[in-house]
């Protein structure tokens, strides 16, 4: 079970090298539920997240989710067969207030100009109670157009009319 | 963890009709890892298998298998991803002695002619005592010929070379 909330960026914290980062490329082969093909850095996983399962709250976002590993020629395999487009993404890993890690995803490519931070809880009480930083901007939690297997459908960051 | 063993059928078991039966369809995204999209009955499953976790002993075939719901519509939109062929067969689910159920494969279309039969056990020490009841025929668990997801890749039960 995956509980989270997302949030919109005002600033980026400085000196962002100083964290932890993943070098992302993801894309997907179904969007309900979600197939998704991930590279992260060097490493390769499936994802399967229940669509059906999603318990809504007015707070956090659930889902369940099952992350199984890949090959690279596995990846490279199933790439040829994804829907939308590939998203390309830095996340960096931000430790905050309160021991949580603030994960910032810098998109690339055809998304070029859209930034969102997301946070994991473990539990939906955690989730209601979590002030956010300074740094962050306004919860798009129940966003659609903050959602990966919707942005793989958006061939620009303009087209998707965030300001 | 899946432990099984597969044999051949010297005569299937008479009136076949009064054991449940799954009519299966079945298709691949991927070999290593397995990853296969099946039908079963009205239900849509799609199925990773770990081939790089797979533990061999002398008597049977050990994997990692994550079994994960898909809708119909899901089922179809994968479907139109596959590598291979189609494969389609009638399972009946046969009570043999000592508890265990024989999974008796029919298979139609291409594979027409061709029939095996698998027994799932919960340990290997289960699975060397097996005593295979008169109507089953050689041990096939290790003759790749029999696995699915190189059936897919046949054009026809001849073509396997199987007497």
């Amino acid at each position: 079970m995956e509980i989270e909330r997302k949030f919109k960026v005002i600033t980026t914290p400085i000196l962002l090298e100083q964290y932890e980062k993943k070098e992302i490329e993801q894309a997907y082969l179904c969007t309900d539920p979600v197939i998704r093909i991930r590279k992260s850095n060097e490493e390769y996983y499936m994802t399967y997240k229940s669509i059906q399962d999603i318990t809504l709250s007015n707070i956090a976002l659930c889902c369940q989710e099952v992350e199984l590993p890949l090959t690279e020629e596995a990846y490279l395999h199933l790439k040829k067969k994804i829907d939308g487009n590939i998203i390309t993404k830095t996340r960096y890993l931000i430790p905050i207030a309160g021991g949580y890690i603030a994960e910032l995803d810098i998109f690339h490519g055809h998304l070029k100009g859209l930034c969102f931070t997301e946070v994991e809880f473990s539990n939906e009480k955690e989730a209601a109670a979590f002030i956010p930083p300074e740094w962050f901007g306004e919860d798009v939690s129940f966003d659609k157009r903050f959602k990966n297997n919707y942005l793989t459908f958006i061939n620009s960051y303009t087209e998707l009319g965030i300001n």
